[in-house]
């Protein structure tokens, strides 16, 4: 049984969905080890967060960022709204989503689907780019 | 320790949400043998989704597919249309229900609460059947 | 590699997003001896869901409650009334939002961000109290 827990600094993206597999891949080089695992992976803030969709045409990043702007617009009459218009339904998005994934992992790489990237949403316009913690665990090819 | 990983293909269903807590459990014998762990159930699409709700009555899944429908209605004007009206308003609710699920596991069976059922969420009227990718890890009954 | 299961009686909470973060902690003394792990947090139930949203100020807890009601009317054409007006609702936003979440364990706690905190999102006005299901697995602090 192996254990792995790194952590991941992304760099600063703007507000939007941004695929990131490829960020967490290269922090994980231990992943071509693991015969059968899992890979846990948490965001350790709550104004941007995760999900697992389409990768192949960015437009559907676009069309994901549009729509949960509408559903969670910055005009509603919200309490809390000392950190800027877009903090709040920072908030709402990122409870939408997801703050942690987990993807199998099959033969030292991550079983995704063919269509399937892993996305940060990114929901405030400023930001000082975001921290993830990698938890890898599974089992070792036999040696 | 016992790690367990298959890969399960689901018949075709319609669009709609769908109880398959029976599926996953027939495809897993080996859940008796588990005394404590977790099961990992991923699907490897975009365009339908998991979800863990009310079972007993088949008219909470109705109203959980009337409501998606109307939380990522088909007439926003998306970009992403190639792949046609129902396309991009399953990414939005993959994105809003959840792409994988962990349940616990005690004395070999699924530790779900009593009106609590796994449902595949279909968001495509067509579609060739839906792939999940079923991890099974925990500790056995001592012998 | 360590396995603990608990059962955890919550106390019963009005209508509302609660921050239960202390009530988990305190229920896990064996949190204290896991190096690097992972806590599997289950809610046995289909009308009260969890999240990780921001703890520090409360009012952020008071718009995801707003929110969530604007997501998921009472006055909706459901099928499923049987149980009152915010039952279906209830449904909805537990698919909304989440019925189990996994946080990382490093060094003995839970690695939550800076403003990180669990909640229980309880969204019917009447309950008896919510069970949670907490599983606990890693490695051990070596001795």
């Amino acid at each position: 049984m192996v254990w792995i827990q790194k952590e991941l600094q992304l760099p600063r993206f703007g507000k939007g969905f941004h695929a990131i597999t490829r960020h967490i891949v290269e922090a994980l080089p231990e992943l071509k080890s693991i015969r059968v695992g899992l890979l846990h992976i948490f965001i350790q803030h709550t104004s941007a967060s995760l999900t697992i969709n389409e990768a192949a045409d960015p437009d559907v990043a676009d069309d994901l960022h549009q729509v949960f702007d509408r559903l969670a617009p910055e005009d509603l009459p919200y309490r809390h709204t000392v950190e800027g218009r877009d903090d709040m339904p920072a908030h709402v998005k990122t409870t939408l989503s997801d703050c942690s994934l987990i993807v199998p992992v099959r033969n030292g790489r991550l079983a995704l689907g063919t269509w399937q990237g892993i996305f940060l949403c990114e929901h405030r316009r400023n930001n000082s780019g975001r921290h993830l913690i990698l938890t890898l665990y599974g089992e070792k090819e036999p040696t």
